[in-house]
Protein backbone atom coordinates (compact mmCIF):
# COMPACT_ATOMS: atom_id res chain seq x y z
CA UNK A 1 0.00 0.00 0.00
CA UNK A 2 2.84 2.52 0.98
CA UNK A 3 4.54 1.36 -2.63
CA UNK A 4 1.50 2.11 -4.13
CA UNK A 5 1.54 5.41 -2.39
CA UNK A 6 5.02 6.25 -3.59
CA UNK A 7 4.56 4.88 -7.11
CA UNK A 8 1.60 7.38 -7.02
CA UNK A 9 3.98 10.36 -6.10
CA UNK A 10 6.88 9.77 -8.54
CA UNK A 11 4.14 9.11 -11.78
CA UNK A 12 2.30 12.05 -10.51
CA UNK A 13 5.55 13.65 -10.77
CA UNK A 14 5.86 13.07 -14.90
CA UNK A 15 2.73 14.53 -15.74
CA UNK A 16 3.00 17.78 -12.85
CA UNK A 17 0.89 19.98 -13.95
CA UNK A 18 2.28 22.93 -11.54
CA UNK A 19 5.62 22.42 -12.26
CA UNK A 20 6.72 24.19 -9.53
CA UNK A 21 5.31 22.11 -6.60
CA UNK A 22 7.62 19.47 -5.47
CA UNK A 23 4.70 17.08 -5.59
CA UNK A 24 1.44 16.62 -6.99
CA UNK A 25 -1.27 18.63 -6.02
CA UNK A 26 -3.36 16.05 -5.16
CA UNK A 27 -1.18 13.70 -3.32
CA UNK A 28 -0.23 16.67 -1.06
CA UNK A 29 -4.08 17.19 -0.68
CA UNK A 30 -4.88 13.56 -0.36
CA UNK A 31 -2.19 13.05 2.74
CA UNK A 32 -4.33 16.47 4.30
CA UNK A 33 -1.02 18.40 4.72
CA UNK A 34 -3.47 21.72 4.45
CA UNK A 35 -5.71 20.71 7.00
CA UNK A 36 -5.31 22.66 10.27
CA UNK A 37 -7.04 22.92 13.29
CA UNK A 38 -9.90 25.31 14.30
CA UNK A 39 -7.72 27.47 16.89
CA UNK A 40 -5.66 30.05 14.91
CA UNK A 41 -2.99 31.69 16.61
CA UNK A 42 -1.76 35.53 15.57
CA UNK A 43 1.45 34.58 13.90
CA UNK A 44 -0.08 31.60 11.70
CA UNK A 45 -2.58 34.08 10.15
CA UNK A 46 -0.91 35.11 6.93
CA UNK A 47 -0.67 31.15 5.95
CA UNK A 48 -4.58 30.54 6.10
CA UNK A 49 -5.63 29.84 2.74
CA UNK A 50 -9.24 29.47 3.77
CA UNK A 51 -11.81 29.04 6.89
CA UNK A 52 -14.54 26.00 5.96
CA UNK A 53 -17.98 26.34 7.11
CA UNK A 54 -16.79 24.12 10.13
CA UNK A 55 -14.41 26.02 11.07
CA UNK A 56 -11.70 24.34 10.12
CA UNK A 57 -8.74 26.22 8.97
CA UNK A 58 -7.27 25.26 5.71
CA UNK A 59 -3.25 25.97 4.60
CA UNK A 60 -2.25 27.40 1.77
CA UNK A 61 -0.64 24.80 0.04
CA UNK A 62 1.90 26.96 -2.63
CA UNK A 63 3.41 28.32 0.69
CA UNK A 64 3.37 24.93 2.40
CA UNK A 65 5.27 23.44 -0.77
CA UNK A 66 8.05 26.57 -0.84
CA UNK A 67 9.21 26.44 2.46
CA UNK A 68 9.29 22.75 2.56
CA UNK A 69 12.20 23.67 -0.18
CA UNK A 70 13.33 26.34 1.73
CA UNK A 71 13.86 24.42 4.80
CA UNK A 72 15.30 21.31 2.84
CA UNK A 73 18.09 24.27 0.92
CA UNK A 74 18.58 25.32 5.04
CA UNK A 75 18.75 22.05 6.67
CA UNK A 76 21.60 21.46 3.61
CA UNK A 77 23.61 24.28 4.22
CA UNK A 78 24.90 22.57 7.38
CA UNK A 79 26.96 19.39 7.88
CA UNK A 80 24.25 16.87 8.97
CA UNK A 81 25.88 16.67 12.25
CA UNK A 82 24.91 20.16 13.24
CA UNK A 83 21.65 19.17 12.82
CA UNK A 84 18.81 18.43 15.55
CA UNK A 85 15.68 16.94 14.93
CA UNK A 86 13.08 16.60 17.47
CA UNK A 87 9.71 15.23 18.04
CA UNK A 88 7.50 14.14 20.74
CA UNK A 89 4.33 12.41 19.78
CA UNK A 90 3.93 8.79 17.92
CA UNK A 91 3.19 9.88 14.37
CA UNK A 92 5.55 12.90 14.48
CA UNK A 93 8.69 10.39 16.22
CA UNK A 94 8.18 7.93 13.41
CA UNK A 95 8.69 10.62 10.92
CA UNK A 96 11.16 12.54 12.22
CA UNK A 97 13.18 9.75 13.18
CA UNK A 98 13.42 8.27 10.02
CA UNK A 99 14.16 12.14 8.40
CA UNK A 100 17.09 11.98 11.03
CA UNK A 101 18.63 8.60 9.81
CA UNK A 102 18.26 9.33 6.41
CA UNK A 103 19.68 12.94 6.18
CA UNK A 104 22.28 11.56 8.83
CA UNK A 105 20.95 14.27 11.82
CA UNK A 106 21.06 13.95 15.22
CA UNK A 107 17.47 13.25 16.80
CA UNK A 108 15.75 14.34 20.22
CA UNK A 109 12.65 12.51 21.96
CA UNK A 110 10.31 14.21 23.86
CA UNK A 111 11.39 16.74 26.34
CA UNK A 112 14.72 18.76 25.96
CA UNK A 113 16.21 19.22 29.22
CA UNK A 114 17.35 22.46 30.36
CA UNK A 115 20.75 23.57 29.68
CA UNK A 116 21.17 21.14 26.77
CA UNK A 117 22.38 23.77 24.44
CA UNK A 118 23.82 25.83 26.93
CA UNK A 119 25.89 24.00 29.83
CA UNK A 120 28.80 22.06 28.43
CA UNK A 121 29.28 20.80 31.70
CA UNK A 122 26.09 18.54 31.14
CA UNK A 123 26.96 15.26 29.75
CA UNK A 124 24.44 15.29 26.89
CA UNK A 125 25.78 18.64 26.05
CA UNK A 126 25.44 19.41 22.11
CA UNK A 127 25.57 22.48 19.69
CA UNK A 128 23.97 22.02 17.09
CA UNK A 129 23.45 24.93 14.30
CA UNK A 130 19.99 24.23 13.12
CA UNK A 131 17.01 22.67 14.58
CA UNK A 132 13.69 21.16 13.09
CA UNK A 133 11.05 21.03 15.72
CA UNK A 134 7.96 19.14 14.74
CA UNK A 135 5.31 20.73 17.02
CA UNK A 136 6.69 24.22 19.00
CA UNK A 137 3.81 23.22 21.61
CA UNK A 138 5.03 20.01 22.95
CA UNK A 139 8.84 20.83 21.94
CA UNK A 140 8.45 23.87 23.72
CA UNK A 141 11.33 23.46 26.03
CA UNK A 142 13.74 22.70 22.95
CA UNK A 143 12.04 25.71 21.69
CA UNK A 144 13.11 28.12 24.72
CA UNK A 145 16.89 26.02 24.75
CA UNK A 146 17.62 27.29 21.34
CA UNK A 147 16.31 30.51 21.21
CA UNK A 148 18.90 30.84 24.29
CA UNK A 149 21.50 30.63 22.32
CA UNK A 150 19.97 31.87 18.77
CA UNK A 151 20.06 28.98 17.04
CA UNK A 152 17.85 28.82 13.79
CA UNK A 153 14.77 27.26 14.14
CA UNK A 154 12.43 25.63 11.76
CA UNK A 155 9.18 24.20 12.89
CA UNK A 156 6.11 22.47 11.46
CA UNK A 157 3.51 24.65 12.69
CA UNK A 158 -0.26 23.80 12.69
CA UNK A 159 -2.59 26.65 12.91
CA UNK A 160 -2.88 26.78 17.07
CA UNK A 161 0.86 26.91 17.21
CA UNK A 162 3.24 29.71 18.38
CA UNK A 163 5.09 31.23 16.07
CA UNK A 164 7.83 33.10 19.03
CA UNK A 165 10.89 32.34 18.47
CA UNK A 166 10.60 30.34 15.46
CA UNK A 167 12.80 31.37 12.35
CA UNK A 168 11.37 29.55 9.16
CA UNK A 169 7.32 28.71 9.73
CA UNK A 170 6.69 25.29 7.71
CA UNK A 171 2.94 25.55 8.01
CA UNK A 172 1.10 22.52 8.07
CA UNK A 173 -0.60 19.62 9.52
CA UNK A 174 1.68 18.79 11.94
CA UNK A 175 -0.80 15.96 13.74
CA UNK A 176 -2.07 13.57 11.14
CA UNK A 177 0.27 10.40 10.46
CA UNK A 178 -0.17 10.56 6.71
CA UNK A 179 0.61 14.56 6.54
CA UNK A 180 3.61 14.40 8.72
CA UNK A 181 5.34 11.35 6.61
CA UNK A 182 4.74 13.22 3.46
CA UNK A 183 6.02 16.59 5.04
CA UNK A 184 9.36 14.51 6.40
CA UNK A 185 9.74 12.06 3.00
CA UNK A 186 9.51 15.24 1.30
CA UNK A 187 11.87 16.83 3.40
CA UNK A 188 14.14 13.94 3.46
CA UNK A 189 13.84 13.80 -0.45
CA UNK A 190 14.71 17.51 -0.88
CA UNK A 191 17.75 18.06 1.52
CA UNK A 192 19.18 15.02 -0.46
CA UNK A 193 18.77 16.73 -3.45
CA UNK A 194 20.00 19.72 -2.35
CA UNK A 195 23.36 18.17 -1.32
CA UNK A 196 23.71 16.70 -4.28
CA UNK A 197 23.40 13.48 -2.75
CA UNK A 198 20.74 12.42 -5.61
CA UNK A 199 20.39 14.12 -8.43
CA UNK A 200 16.16 13.35 -9.39
CA UNK A 201 13.21 12.46 -7.06
CA UNK A 202 13.50 9.12 -8.64
CA UNK A 203 16.94 8.33 -7.05
CA UNK A 204 15.36 8.38 -3.74
CA UNK A 205 14.97 5.04 -2.19
CA UNK A 206 12.56 5.38 0.55
CA UNK A 207 9.27 4.66 0.73
CA UNK A 208 6.24 6.61 2.37
CA UNK A 209 5.78 3.93 4.77
CA UNK A 210 8.72 4.26 6.50
CA UNK A 211 7.85 7.54 7.84
CA UNK A 212 4.15 6.36 8.91
CA UNK A 213 3.39 5.03 12.52
CA UNK A 214 2.70 1.63 12.76
CA UNK A 215 -0.54 2.06 15.04
CA UNK A 216 -2.99 -0.17 13.19
CA UNK A 217 -3.68 -2.48 16.24
CA UNK A 218 -4.85 0.67 18.66
CA UNK A 219 -8.70 0.38 18.77
CA UNK A 220 -9.02 4.57 17.93
CA UNK A 221 -7.55 3.79 14.41
CA UNK A 222 -8.73 0.48 13.56
CA UNK A 223 -10.58 0.37 10.44
CA UNK A 224 -12.66 -2.05 11.17
CA UNK A 225 -14.79 0.27 13.02
CA UNK A 226 -15.55 2.49 10.24
CA UNK B 1 36.41 57.16 7.91
CA UNK B 2 34.68 54.02 6.76
CA UNK B 3 37.78 52.27 7.42
CA UNK B 4 38.03 53.81 10.82
CA UNK B 5 34.64 51.84 10.90
CA UNK B 6 35.37 48.50 9.88
CA UNK B 7 38.42 48.05 12.30
CA UNK B 8 36.22 48.86 15.16
CA UNK B 9 33.67 46.15 13.73
CA UNK B 10 36.90 43.53 13.53
CA UNK B 11 38.36 45.02 16.92
CA UNK B 12 35.35 44.76 18.31
CA UNK B 13 34.98 40.93 17.14
CA UNK B 14 37.96 40.24 18.84
CA UNK B 15 36.43 41.01 22.49
CA UNK B 16 32.59 39.45 21.21
CA UNK B 17 30.90 39.56 24.47
CA UNK B 18 27.97 37.85 23.34
CA UNK B 19 29.99 35.10 20.94
CA UNK B 20 26.70 34.26 19.07
CA UNK B 21 26.41 37.60 17.39
CA UNK B 22 28.28 38.51 14.21
CA UNK B 23 28.95 41.80 15.12
CA UNK B 24 29.48 43.61 18.40
CA UNK B 25 26.32 44.33 19.60
CA UNK B 26 27.73 48.20 19.79
CA UNK B 27 28.26 48.78 16.63
CA UNK B 28 24.82 46.84 15.70
CA UNK B 29 23.14 49.54 17.58
CA UNK B 30 25.50 52.13 16.54
CA UNK B 31 23.99 51.65 12.78
CA UNK B 32 20.66 52.09 13.71
CA UNK B 33 19.93 48.73 12.38
CA UNK B 34 17.42 48.00 14.90
CA UNK B 35 15.86 50.91 14.94
CA UNK B 36 12.41 50.88 13.43
CA UNK B 37 9.24 53.35 12.42
CA UNK B 38 6.45 54.39 14.48
CA UNK B 39 4.47 51.91 12.64
CA UNK B 40 4.08 48.24 13.14
CA UNK B 41 1.84 45.68 10.50
CA UNK B 42 0.53 42.46 11.98
CA UNK B 43 3.31 40.46 10.66
CA UNK B 44 5.63 42.24 12.21
CA UNK B 45 4.76 42.74 15.62
CA UNK B 46 6.65 39.46 16.88
CA UNK B 47 9.87 41.16 16.07
CA UNK B 48 9.42 44.30 17.82
CA UNK B 49 11.53 44.43 21.32
CA UNK B 50 10.21 46.94 22.43
CA UNK B 51 8.26 50.53 21.86
CA UNK B 52 10.16 54.02 23.03
CA UNK B 53 8.54 56.42 24.77
CA UNK B 54 7.94 58.57 21.76
CA UNK B 55 6.29 55.80 19.68
CA UNK B 56 9.00 54.14 18.13
CA UNK B 57 9.45 50.61 17.69
CA UNK B 58 12.75 48.82 18.72
CA UNK B 59 13.56 45.28 17.25
CA UNK B 60 14.66 42.52 18.31
CA UNK B 61 18.73 42.48 17.86
CA UNK B 62 19.22 38.88 18.37
CA UNK B 63 16.88 37.48 15.89
CA UNK B 64 18.21 40.01 13.51
CA UNK B 65 21.58 38.64 13.67
CA UNK B 66 20.34 34.86 13.64
CA UNK B 67 18.29 36.07 10.60
CA UNK B 68 21.21 37.38 8.89
CA UNK B 69 23.07 34.09 9.50
CA UNK B 70 19.93 32.07 7.90
CA UNK B 71 19.16 34.56 5.08
CA UNK B 72 23.42 34.15 4.32
CA UNK B 73 22.81 30.27 4.21
CA UNK B 74 20.27 30.28 2.08
CA UNK B 75 21.68 32.18 -0.71
CA UNK B 76 24.92 30.18 -0.48
CA UNK B 77 22.94 26.94 -0.74
CA UNK B 78 21.93 28.55 -4.22
CA UNK B 79 23.94 29.19 -7.16
CA UNK B 80 25.25 33.03 -7.36
CA UNK B 81 23.44 33.31 -11.04
CA UNK B 82 20.32 32.06 -9.31
CA UNK B 83 20.19 34.55 -7.14
CA UNK B 84 18.20 37.92 -7.42
CA UNK B 85 18.75 41.13 -5.29
CA UNK B 86 16.14 44.40 -5.25
CA UNK B 87 16.48 47.49 -4.37
CA UNK B 88 14.49 50.91 -5.13
CA UNK B 89 15.75 53.82 -3.08
CA UNK B 90 19.34 55.22 -3.40
CA UNK B 91 20.75 53.82 0.01
CA UNK B 92 19.36 50.67 -0.64
CA UNK B 93 20.58 50.62 -4.35
CA UNK B 94 24.21 51.58 -3.11
CA UNK B 95 24.46 48.70 -0.30
CA UNK B 96 22.31 45.93 -2.34
CA UNK B 97 24.56 46.31 -5.39
CA UNK B 98 27.38 46.22 -3.91
CA UNK B 99 26.02 43.05 -2.20
CA UNK B 100 25.23 41.35 -5.07
CA UNK B 101 28.33 42.13 -7.02
CA UNK B 102 30.52 40.13 -4.15
CA UNK B 103 28.36 37.62 -4.12
CA UNK B 104 27.72 37.24 -7.56
CA UNK B 105 24.07 37.59 -7.65
CA UNK B 106 22.01 39.56 -10.66
CA UNK B 107 20.55 43.27 -9.40
CA UNK B 108 17.26 44.43 -10.51
CA UNK B 109 16.80 48.24 -9.75
CA UNK B 110 13.26 49.88 -9.17
CA UNK B 111 10.42 48.32 -10.36
CA UNK B 112 10.07 44.66 -11.51
CA UNK B 113 7.83 44.37 -15.04
CA UNK B 114 4.99 42.01 -14.48
CA UNK B 115 6.26 38.65 -16.67
CA UNK B 116 9.40 38.87 -16.02
CA UNK B 117 9.77 35.42 -14.05
CA UNK B 118 6.53 34.09 -15.62
CA UNK B 119 6.86 35.11 -19.36
CA UNK B 120 9.66 33.27 -20.91
CA UNK B 121 9.05 35.47 -24.50
CA UNK B 122 10.10 38.56 -22.84
CA UNK B 123 13.86 39.76 -23.64
CA UNK B 124 14.13 40.20 -19.94
CA UNK B 125 13.18 36.92 -18.65
CA UNK B 126 15.19 35.39 -16.19
CA UNK B 127 14.05 32.69 -13.92
CA UNK B 128 16.20 33.26 -10.61
CA UNK B 129 15.56 30.44 -7.67
CA UNK B 130 15.72 33.00 -4.66
CA UNK B 131 15.00 36.78 -4.61
CA UNK B 132 16.52 39.18 -1.76
CA UNK B 133 14.15 42.45 -0.78
CA UNK B 134 15.44 45.28 0.17
CA UNK B 135 11.74 46.88 0.85
CA UNK B 136 8.16 45.29 0.31
CA UNK B 137 6.80 48.59 -0.34
CA UNK B 138 9.45 50.03 -2.94
CA UNK B 139 9.46 46.49 -4.33
CA UNK B 140 5.84 45.44 -4.19
CA UNK B 141 6.01 44.46 -7.59
CA UNK B 142 8.87 42.26 -7.54
CA UNK B 143 7.13 40.31 -4.60
CA UNK B 144 4.37 39.99 -6.38
CA UNK B 145 5.98 38.17 -9.21
CA UNK B 146 8.38 36.24 -7.47
CA UNK B 147 5.09 34.94 -5.38
CA UNK B 148 3.45 33.73 -8.81
CA UNK B 149 6.42 31.06 -9.16
CA UNK B 150 6.59 30.07 -5.53
CA UNK B 151 10.13 31.47 -5.57
CA UNK B 152 11.29 32.06 -1.81
CA UNK B 153 11.49 35.73 -0.69
CA UNK B 154 13.89 36.84 1.56
CA UNK B 155 13.21 40.36 2.64
CA UNK B 156 14.69 43.08 4.75
CA UNK B 157 11.19 44.19 7.05
CA UNK B 158 11.06 47.57 8.98
CA UNK B 159 8.03 47.18 11.68
CA UNK B 160 6.08 49.13 8.79
CA UNK B 161 6.40 46.39 6.25
CA UNK B 162 3.71 43.80 5.32
CA UNK B 163 5.18 40.32 5.49
CA UNK B 164 2.49 39.06 3.25
CA UNK B 165 4.56 36.59 0.24
CA UNK B 166 7.84 36.89 2.48
CA UNK B 167 9.13 33.52 3.29
CA UNK B 168 11.89 35.00 5.63
CA UNK B 169 11.91 37.71 7.27
CA UNK B 170 15.01 39.89 7.87
CA UNK B 171 13.41 42.66 10.59
CA UNK B 172 15.44 45.85 10.48
CA UNK B 173 15.87 49.32 9.57
CA UNK B 174 15.52 48.99 5.76
CA UNK B 175 15.39 52.81 5.82
CA UNK B 176 18.61 53.97 7.12
CA UNK B 177 21.98 54.93 5.42
CA UNK B 178 24.42 53.11 7.56
CA UNK B 179 21.45 50.27 9.09
CA UNK B 180 21.58 48.93 5.05
CA UNK B 181 25.07 49.80 4.89
CA UNK B 182 25.71 47.50 7.65
CA UNK B 183 22.96 44.53 6.70
CA UNK B 184 24.58 44.00 3.31
CA UNK B 185 28.17 44.29 4.48
CA UNK B 186 27.58 41.35 6.89
CA UNK B 187 24.84 39.68 4.30
CA UNK B 188 28.09 39.40 1.97
CA UNK B 189 30.76 38.29 4.19
CA UNK B 190 28.91 35.50 5.59
CA UNK B 191 27.30 34.11 2.10
CA UNK B 192 31.21 34.16 1.30
CA UNK B 193 32.18 32.33 4.54
CA UNK B 194 28.98 30.03 4.50
CA UNK B 195 30.01 29.18 0.85
CA UNK B 196 33.31 28.40 2.02
CA UNK B 197 34.80 31.26 -0.09
CA UNK B 198 36.49 32.69 3.27
CA UNK B 199 37.33 31.32 6.01
CA UNK B 200 37.43 33.72 8.51
CA UNK B 201 35.71 37.44 9.05
CA UNK B 202 39.43 39.04 8.83
CA UNK B 203 39.69 37.34 4.83
CA UNK B 204 36.63 39.78 4.06
CA UNK B 205 38.39 42.51 2.09
CA UNK B 206 35.26 45.03 2.14
CA UNK B 207 34.48 48.06 4.04
CA UNK B 208 31.52 49.36 5.09
CA UNK B 209 31.81 52.69 3.12
CA UNK B 210 31.60 50.20 0.10
CA UNK B 211 28.08 49.62 1.15
CA UNK B 212 27.50 53.19 1.78
CA UNK B 213 25.46 55.67 -0.23
CA UNK B 214 27.30 59.15 -1.28
CA UNK B 215 24.81 61.42 -0.82
CA UNK B 216 26.06 64.37 1.20
CA UNK B 217 25.48 67.02 -1.15
CA UNK B 218 21.96 66.46 -0.92
CA UNK B 219 20.88 69.38 1.07
CA UNK B 220 18.08 67.07 3.15
CA UNK B 221 21.17 65.28 4.83
CA UNK B 222 23.52 68.47 5.12
CA UNK B 223 24.95 67.83 8.66
CA UNK B 224 25.39 71.99 8.91
CA UNK B 225 21.79 72.33 8.75
CA UNK B 226 21.22 71.14 12.63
Amino acid sequence: MEEEKAEKVIAADEQQPAPQLLANQNDYLEAGIHIATKMRSPGMKRFVYKVRDDGLYLLDLKTIDTRIRIAANMVAAHAAKDVIVTASRIYAIVAAEKFAEIIGAKFMRGRVTPGVFTNPNRADFTEPKLIVISDSRNEKQAVNEASKVNMPILALSDTDNSTKFIDLVIPSNNRGRKSLAFLYFLLSREVLKARGDIKSDQEFTHQMGEFEAKVESKPMRQEAQF
